[in-house]
């Protein structure tokens, strides 16, 4: 049997997993509740390790992970990843938008004023200032995401580039030659990495013609306008979105003009959301491990808080693609042996 | 021209929303970021009315939304409102979840704890205990859903009933008879009242058959679970389901089993969500109106912080019904005079 945690204590003595925390680590709870959660601890011999020796730094019971979009559902799958690891060990997750550079600054600056514990931070800009305050700040926080070589805090890591080149392959195998990137804005951090990743992947693919499009934001709608434009300029067997959202806008814009997804036109979404198993026909999209990333971002953010001295680390996580309707075999497709073999390929509901 | 807002200072200095705040506050800002906003300020004719009577509750500049499912997009189009409303003020808006009854009377506990300046709280169970704690708090709270008769504090109300009963309306005049109900948890606020709305919407249409099914979540998954077992069982005209997650997940059974939407079964929606658009057929959905709940609730707290002794406000949003391909004419059904108007009904994107 593992070690006992603090949801074990919590299980046993009926009560919520914050309550047991407070309980334990002598904050406001009812004298009952105190009673029954030392019982349950005792009678499980629950070690509070971690716990005692990050007593100091647990202040408030509340750790805060910051993203631009919490509409986007990628977020949201990566959030309930760091939920549940985090509640686990007694704390409650609050998530806020990070907003624009500003913000961004303004809300790693706010966390000396001793809100939160610890903080996950998902930037779409990097700036210096933004840099120097991460390094600065007293609060353990990881980011995921690209920080510059060299910067002193922990990230977890999306291979952006090996995802992108994951969709070009898939495309290519079932016999696209016209092939569109519609990408976000370029001055962000997935921006940027995922057009290096288009390039790069198709720089020695002289068969293939290849096309770069931008969306103005990492929106349906967004996706829908630009979409619009670039499905009206020119003929395109196969388009990879940004993201998934992008993707959806791309489908909304190919049925409009009475283009068959994938018969006539093919279509990648990255993020491997909810949404690509919800929208018609589903989307074909390179899963970046949202929920892998977020485990890991929880994993680091605790053992930072247990040690502040720790070397800052920085964890890689792999992609995959998952094959949905949106990218059949392409008319006139060279598919020999039937459907390309995609290591990881699965359909999720 | 109206009143000049902190949005305008913010943008005549060139800074955050956040920083222009703490300028005019005097709390830690660059001396540089003071003079450009006090300048902004004197020349614009800014008078910081409400910040400056409610400077002694501006403690934190942050303010709460505390759901049961970050992941609905309900929430999201709430939030998003909620937050464009507050950050106007210089607030931040952090989202959390409420877990259970037991979380969620932690979470109102620990507003005494003061990481937050006030809190907008949507629970999907209303326990006595809940409301005691919410009575007691020191922190202001505005509650998005219903609570006990004479509860002193602000509330948002959805029309539960009134919305179900213009799906109920919409279904019978498109020549529905056999019309089911998929609910989630009844011991929740949202299914008590969506359940007791199709009971009365259908209590005097002796010409209509139902039925009344259970989706053990108010999620994509739990819809089709219950839906497999529902569709397996019995025909049915129609299937309102109580949010669009269900819906969904009963889209997908349907498809599954080979049943047409909608000309073998009509599928309306709760909620009016974005997902409502990005699904095949789209859906039809009852509009409980979000955003402007999201409105309401934000100027109900914004108001609270302002003057505390303010009697308690309840306000309720009306609903209304919005068509897509889900619910096109039934087969056989009687249409005089065409496709029947549904007032506010419109196609979003």
């Amino acid at each position: 049997m593992g070690r006992v945690t603090l949801a074990d204590v919590a299980r046993r003595a009926g009560v919520s997993l914050a309550s047991t925390s407070r309980a334990l680590n002598g904050q406001v709870a009812s004298a009952a509740t105190v009673e029954r959660v030392r019982r349950a601890a005792d009678e499980l011999g629950y070690i509070p390790d971690a716990s005692a020796r990050s007593l100091r730094l647990r202040r408030t019971g509340q750790l805060a992970f910051a993203v631009a979009d919490i509409g986007n559902p990628v977020y949201v799958e990566m959030m309930r990843e760091i939920e549940s690891v985090v509640a686990a060990e007694g704390y409650r997750l609050v998530v806020s938008r990070t907003g624009d550079a500003d913000a961004t600054l303004d809300l790693v600056r706010d966390l000396n004023q001793g809100y939160v514990d610890g903080l996950i931070l998902s930037p779409l800009r990097v700036t210096p200032a933004l840099v120097e305050a991460l390094e600065q700040t007293t609060v353990p926080t990881v980011v995921v995401g690209r920080l510059p070589e060299g910067a002193r805090v922990d990230t977890v890591l999306a291979d952006s580039e090996g995802g992108v080149a994951l969709a070009v392959d898939h495309l290519i195998r079932t016999g696209a030659r016209r092939i569109a990137f519609l990408n976000g804005p370029v001055d962000t951090t997935p921006g940027r990495f995922r057009q290096l990743g288009f390039r790069e992947a198709t720089a020695d693919r002289t068969e293939v013609v290849t096309g770069e499009f931008h969306a103005e934001d990492f929106t349906i709608d967004a996706g829908y306008a630009a979409a619009r434009v670039m499905l009206a300029a020119d003929e395109w067997d196969a388009v990879i979105a940004v993201n998934d959202l992008v993707g959806i806008g791309i489908l909304h814009a190919a049925h409009e003009r009475g283009i068959a997804v994938p018969d006539e036109l093919a279509v990648i979404g990255i993020d491997n959301t909810t949404l690509a198993d919800v929208c018609h026909p589903g989307l074909t999209s390179v899963d970046l491990g949202a929920a892998r990333r977020g485990h890991k971002a929880a994993r680091l953010i605790l053992a930072r808080m247990e040690d502040g001295d720790l070397p800052p680390r920085a964890v890689r996580v792999a992609p995959s693609l998952h094959e949905r309707g949106s990218t059949a075999a392409l008319a006139g497709a060279a598919r020999p042996g039937g459907p390309a073999a995609v290591p990881g390929s699965r359909r999720v509901r």
